[in-house]
């Protein structure tokens, strides 16, 4: 039997949206599914720095309340409740994840080749639609995450932005097993679910970030060194040397002021890849590289952003088989506008997930 | 009957290397291969802006006296004259091709996998040993390429560097039949072999330059369309809107001016692929990207540098085939100085070829 | 304006599905189009020869009258007329096409990586759902093609099927520009198609048919050999000879009474492409091939069956261009049995499109 | 200094070739390197069923003394004790591997392009050229594999032929991490060393094979999954059920019984691979398929042969990794006939290394 849909739910609204905006518990009310959506009671939603941005407003963006939208968040995991008449493949009691794009055109080049995170009709969560700071929450059915057994809401949360754009950056890299791949630090759990996939991968991930707390992390979760900024005097050649003293094959940029070092990660190797995946704010950051160092060393440099439906999977996928663990502390939702806030600060470290 | 070889040949030799360098017709000696070498007579050479640059030693390079090196060039076209003791798989009498560069270690990672034209220890021909700009040559004979029946000397000479060069590119782009390929000017034939090339596999070139002269020759040659710097206000806008209205698929930069184009010919095309030939003076340009360009259509820069074996093969293939047409003019050795020195003047359309 | 729709529209209904089956034209009811619906007007169908196959119910497959299905087709073309309330990206007056399937799931691995022709949820047009031997049909917004200008009707049909298969085929096959491929006769228009995109997209189409008359055609539309049946004693080695001496890249096997020659027609050319397309009837043909043949030459055999949306975009794409001429002949609706009946006894050359 | 070099090297000299044929420890003349060639000090060989089959002619092939040979192998370890004269990039004591592929020609598209594997004028060792049954050994400089730190020559000299083929398949294969593969038994070590790649490659591997020492072997060295074919009734079955109830992404066949059954276990797996290395008795196999079991699931069925260069350095890689571990027994040579003969008489699990 289906469970009872209230009139309202409890939501994590933004309030004075803007440079002062604060997260405030509301009750809002509960959207009816269309035809073709699903009705999802979320369990959980993990906080990313993109939703601090949105309601900052600090993007060359429209404002989330030129949209209507007053909850931000795109990382939510909950049950199905309640289907649209015309749904099919669905049933209530399934489990569902949201991600950061909530729905595609599903009728352009991208949509048709597997590529979808970059339709150019790709309806943004919790910015141009209501997010997944909230208890009930709509979602297209041909669009909504399946959450595997074995994955808990709080872990697969999380999954559904970070870990699905990390897998994404590694498939479109076209790095290989037995590869070298730097995750230059950013110390927050991007980087982690990065290494932890790479080396589900056969990849062969170094860490460069500072101090003993993120080595011991890092190398407990699946990295095969660990370089010290604030040891090392030389990163890059430092990176060189652990990589058969040539290079790493690959580079995955998530923290912008790593983007400087890219071209020392790689050095000689042929053929390397640098991914750009953290977006800097705009005018702070040029690649900064001369056709030369692309030409004598055959490096691709390669943008990407977040996942697909099937990166999404996969990297559910990893969790089930306990290849990507959980990286995350989970609060109750009194605190959410204090963890929004201190996330604003660069005060956590991992992520944290609103239950 | 193997024809006779003389003790000494006609060469075109640097003299006063530098600023003020000429290249002077002399007779060198003949040298006589090794065990595993080839001896070539070659019917002709084509003169490519890089040897001038040799001759010049304005790179960041050694002089090529420095290798004891006095003959540039390295597009060389002739005859198999005599073999070393130990070659296999050549007889006297067959046709072969000296390309940029001359010899590789074949014991490395790039060599294995058919990226030799990214091996370090290739050694760079005209520059770390003797060039085409000789009648007698010796040449490594696993090294060399064959040269089919129905392609002239002079035809060939030219693709040992050019085509072979911008086949490389093609196929680094992975770009596919169907897909829109911008190559901006610079006028030279560099960029018409690459419009050819592009042409019979299957994309659709577009030539940014000036004048009528060149829109006529790359329409005649492949172009799908011209669109002329002369006339257009906004070339991007114009590329785009052929393009689809959404942007070009790739973009074969061969002129450094071009490189800061290149963003706007690709516009909003998801995956687009911008190919870095040019190699421009040290410091002259830089890529001029933000992270954010990169990220939010997939953007893909990539460097590349001459072609393989295979690359030579294939563009030799084209031109037996008739879908790379020749695009040089003849002179005879007495010229050799002269159109070396329009060549550094920027008078030179199409390619010299000295015969 | 929206155009008048009518109760009732032309159809052309299987009577006596079985053995003895024939198309009798009926009136039949114009369907509503659900939400996400698109109500098609088709202005004409191709004919082929699944069509008969379903009619007749000679393949292992349920009858037509289990799914509650009239009218067979596959492949048509028309104008939209009405919309479903939901649906978006359409509107009415837009030209739209109707392939071999129908619908798929949108839910699964393969439809989220582009290759939603192996949906195992697909609904199979003229089977599973009312086909195109009628006037008036729903098809889903998401999962209709676009039929760009400069296509006209009775060249879309077709390109719907078979174009697309072929499309798909060449595309799966990885084979590139350059390269050898034999299309083994049949005399069908899927041939014909298959030759011309492979020539578009760089490649070498090798036609074995039988007689003049396909030779003509063949080497109009872009077949760089013909090698005739009934004159060459042995087939294989002609190819072979053709092909460099070695063989051929790749085959496609679009009559089923080709695959035992599949193997002579690549030869020794290692890592060739044999794609099987032909179903033919169960237990008629076994592959017959031993392990070492496969080993020795690092053959690829590869099934493939019918084309995906971007296919279908990419063929209707070619014919826009003028590199994909129409090979149909129109025929009135009172043909309409008369032309079923002739294609299954195999008397029809080329297609055949009712209007 | 170089070590001292004897008139005479120990070797294991095929007596009476056929039917009845021994191995005996005789001693033979070192041979002399020629100036591109290295002579190697051999510490080790393993021995491999090809061994057998050439010494025993039995398969279509000349036999050993037709090309002069009288010690077959081609599995060896060593270390260089000789430089020809033009040798470059090796020094006396560096370590040393010979594989099945003695040379190559080095002037053909598959050598050019990494698949030299495929060279037709490919030179097989202990058969076409002395093989490594013998202490002295001559190789040509640039197509000898190094043996890196950290391997030893008992473990390196299997890796030479039947990991570097393993590795070959499975890159061949493009399967990817994350995949399921099924290694149907043979018991052998070729399976083993199979698995233990998959699985540093991310792949989740299945082994099918009988009794619970297999078991427990396979589940040490990295299966997922173990299938006893004398304890399940449905052996296909219960890899599809394994494999997510579909079926697995891919099977490497190499024990030529397996053949029959590789359709079974990749289910309804779309774009499944199904890898042919067992070479079986001629006309013993046929793959026994109907097109239509390819074409409704994508099939691809590809045959693959020994490995490369850079797959034996790849192999070699993992080994130094720790992530390929031994799996043979070592013998003195006073056991080489009683070994061999064990062998082929399918006496022997795992892999015998002589020394």
């Amino acid at each position: 039997m289906a469970e009872e849909i209230p009139k309202q739910g409890k939501a994590g609204v933004v309030v004075n949206e803007g440079p002062d905006f604060k997260v405030e518990v509301q009750m809002v009310d509960v959207p009816e599914p269309k035809d073709d959506e699903l009705l999802v009671r979320l369990n959980c939603t993990g906080l990313c720095m993109s939703d601090v941005h949105f309601m900052l407003n600090d993007w060359a963006l429209p404002k989330m309340s030129a949209f209507g939208v007053r909850c931000a968040g795109h990382e939510g995991a909950g049950v199905v409740v309640k289907l649209g008449k015309a749904v099919k493949g669905w049933k209530v009691g399934d489990r569902a994840g949201i991600k950061p794009i909530l729905d595609v055109c599903h009728i352009c080049e991208e949509c048709w080749n597997g590529r979808e995170n970059y339709c150019p009709g790709g309806i943004h969560t919790g910015l141009m639609a209501s997010g997944t700071y909230q208890q009930y929450l709509t979602s297209p059915a041909i669009y909504t995450s399946r959450i595997p057994d074995g994955v808990e809401d709080a872990v697969a949360g999380p999954i559904m932005c970070s870990a699905s754009t990390m897998h994404r950056a590694l498939i479109d890299s076209d790095l290989k097993p037995g590869n070298w791949v730097v995750f230059p630090g950013g110390g927050g759990g991007v980087v982690i679910q990065g290494v932890q996939l790479a080396k589900a991968m056969g990849m062969r991930p170094i860490v460069v970030d500072g101090g003993d707390q993120k080595k011991e992390m890092s190398m407990k979760l699946g990295a095969e060194a660990y370089v010290d900024f604030t040891k090392e005097k030389d990163v890059g050649a430092k990176v060189k040397e652990i990589a058969d003293g040539v290079g790493a094959h690959g580079v995955l940029v998530t923290a912008y002021q790593s983007y400087k070092d890219s071209f020392n990660f790689v050095g000689n190797r042929k053929g390397a890849k640098i991914m750009c995946i953290a977006l800097p704010p705009a005018g702070a950051v040029n690649l900064g590289a001369e056709p030369s160092q692309f030409i004598f060393n055959n490096i691709h440099v390669i943008g990407t952003l977040v996942g697909t439906m099937q990166d999404t999977a996969s990297a559910l996928d990893y969790a089930k088989r306990g290849l990507l663990k959980p990286i995350h502390e989970v609060r109750g939702t009194s605190r959410w506008n204090e963890s929004v806030q201190a996330l604003r600060k660069g005060e956590i470290a991992g992520r944290i997930v609103i239950e």
